[in-house]
């Protein structure tokens, strides 16, 4: 994506890392979840790069968003001796040696959400009861849910505080969601372009999103596998959130009214606007790589998240009250899906508990996309923010 | 929509009116389209409110959006000597006795749209050639033409000077088309809530809307007459169309995060927030009333329009040159369909051909639908700007 700006990422890609996998939950008992439900066993695919420290007090949690994976930074291990031409890991631009969150420094671990098709358990895996993918008998699951997950992985890792959560959008709830969950745990959390909890607005193209999903006559009550998938369903529902992940001014600059030829107008259907081929390859390119049940879970999970419902009794100020994470907050001038309002919003509720938050809305043209983008502003605000959090840690 | 506001509209409703006919163009001639293609007999469904004065002076033309009609005012005759309990027309609050759109002064006729399905030749119309309905072999149709069809219509009533042309969204495309078309027969124009072109990030909601009703395998490719319709694909697109006349504003306040069901949450798929529910409604409503052919071929039409490529060579301000009607330019603080800086654009150029332009963004949180809702400010805007226009017809 370096085409969307001009400003170099610091640092170098950290090299090869492997994709890992973590399982707990066993049945009988398996793992509560929000819903009611019980799942397990439950299985975790994660990745790491950098070192521990002796004291387990360097470790960094990255956070993905609704359709990322735990492949954050450098590159899967070449096949057959084969150098890999693949395309290095979803936010390499920040996570690597000498990097924002540098791997020199700090231990980062990124895993895959629950309920994802990356390695993690979700509605495409496997029933170990039926034998047959879960589909839509996989139970509803939370961002609570979510972060459950995450913390088991972090015992198994022996880590007891995480020097810092950082992730944008779905990321970012997750984030908050650590933040009042586990308020011991967290030293200090940056959430990206995100919101304590969906609009209408964000809701609702959720839920166009979903239709087109269901509509498919392939998703079949969700019973697809092996057969005809709902691949037209699920590319409309990824173009409709490619829209919000855009904004007005960057689709003006990136497309504008260009055509796809550049001669007249076809006076045909089809993708003649280079902004409707560019929206039909985003399309096109998701189905390959994504699960449309699980983009129905994910979204519904994000949908549910409100913080001040969850933990506050309504009130978002009384939501943060155990918290006990220094903060950096950031928004996005542009980013219409969850606009600067939103993040002021959680600002101020943090700043009633007396907590110590930077908030910082970057003046960026590119939506709520932004925070994936090259931009060393980013860069080094989280380089600033993680080395006073470390340093708070070591003098606490 | 009486729930949008606490304004009452001005004057009463007209009373009984008619939906009249005219055709034109018969074969072999045709009517010849923007596209090369030919096309005939079109016709052209209307309705008149009040009465051409003598020296027919006193025409307004009232312009209809994307899914609208030419029952504009009043209402229809009771079937069956039944009193009808049918709404009234869809600006029934602007158009009457006393009202912002003043038929006891004017002449009001407002036609349906070339390529809709509510009484003008379009596309669910029945090609004389083959006796069957059009669908996708109805030539592709531009707002042009559009306009080029009202044009045979206001020479069939011996209209030859229009007081005012006025509408809203892609109603006001077709204002701008009159006054750059045919300058000589305009004295004035509101365009209201209204662009010249499309953005991408306007063109990209259509490609979407038009893309779902696409992969509706009931939509085969077009040819869906007499059998099952592409209701799923249409009432889809209708749901990401509706979500752009709101705003996040508008929404926030009617739905917010409110649930269907007062008590928890469900944990299960299915409308849910209110605001899934009303979606679902406005969708499943609209395929009770429109056809899926023709919201593919007035989306297109909007997407294709562009004033500056079409009389400028891409200067908006050498488009304008041959125009002279004098201009009222609305738009909507909250409209993030068609922003204000996109009326501001078309004042702009206006203005640099000295015509006689205001301009007024009208401050009101229900985004681009607002052009649409009871409103006293637009009321009297128009009122001014007609009775402005009337005098200076009379001076001229």
């Amino acid at each position: 994506m370096s085409e969307y700006t001009d400003q170099a990422p610091n640092g170098a890609t950290i090299g090869i890392v492997e994709k890992q996998f973590f399982t707990f939950a066993a049945p009988p008992n398996g793992m509560a979840l929000e819903s009611g439900a019980t799942l397990g066993p439950v299985t975790i695919a994660y990745e790491t790069c950098g070192t521990l420290n002796a004291d387990k007090t360097n470790a960094v949690l990255v956070l993905h968003a609704l359709s990322g994976d735990s492949h954050m930074a450098g590159f899967y291990k070449p096949e057959n001796g084969k150098a890999s031409n693949a395309k290095p890991g979803w936010w390499d631009i920040m996570v690597g040696p000498g990097k924002g969150i540098d791997t020199n420094k700090y231990f980062v671990i990124c895993s895959n959400i629950l309920g994802s098709c990356m390695g993690s358990t979700g509605p495409a895996a496997i029933d170990p009861e039926t034998g047959k993918e879960y589909a839509i008998n996989f139970p509803m699951i939370t961002i609570a849910d979510m972060v459950k997950a995450q913390k088991e992985l972090m015992d198994h890792l022996g880590i007891k505080k995480i020097l810092s959560v950082i992730g944008g959008s779905v990321g970012g709830m997750q984030v908050l969601e650590w933040c009042v969950r586990y308020p011991d745990m967290v030293v200090s959390a940056v959430p990206l372009a995100t919101t304590c909890r969906h609009s209408a607005l964000a809701i609702a193209f959720n839920e166009v999103a979903r239709q087109s999903i269901m509509a498919d006559p392939n998703w079949n009550n969700g019973d697809y596998y092996g057969k005809r998938k709902p691949d037209m369903g699920l590319a409309i529902a990824r173009m409709i959130g490619h829209i919000t992940y855009l904004s007005d001014e960057s689709m003006r600059l990136k497309f504008g009214r260009k055509l796809q030829n550049k001669s007249a107008l076809s006076f045909e259907f089809g993708a003649e606007f280079q902004v409707e081929s560019y929206l039909q390859y985003q399309g096109n390119k998701f189905i390959e790589r994504f699960d449309a049940n699980c983009f129905l879970y994910i979204t519904k999970a994000a949908d549910y998240f409100d913080l001040a419902r969850e933990y506050g009794n309504d009130s978002l100020v009384k939501a943060f009250s155990l918290c006990k994470a220094k903060f950096l907050v950031v928004s996005y001038s542009s980013d219409w899906l969850y606009p600067t309002y939103q993040s002021k919003e959680m600002v101020t509720a943090m700043k009633k508990n007396g907590l110590d938050v930077s908030f910082c809305e970057i003046d960026a043209q590119w939506g709520h996309d932004a925070f994936l983008l090259p931009d060393l502003r980013l860069d080094n605000l989280i380089t600033g923010f993680l080395r006073s959090a470390a340093h708070d840690a070591l003098t606490i």
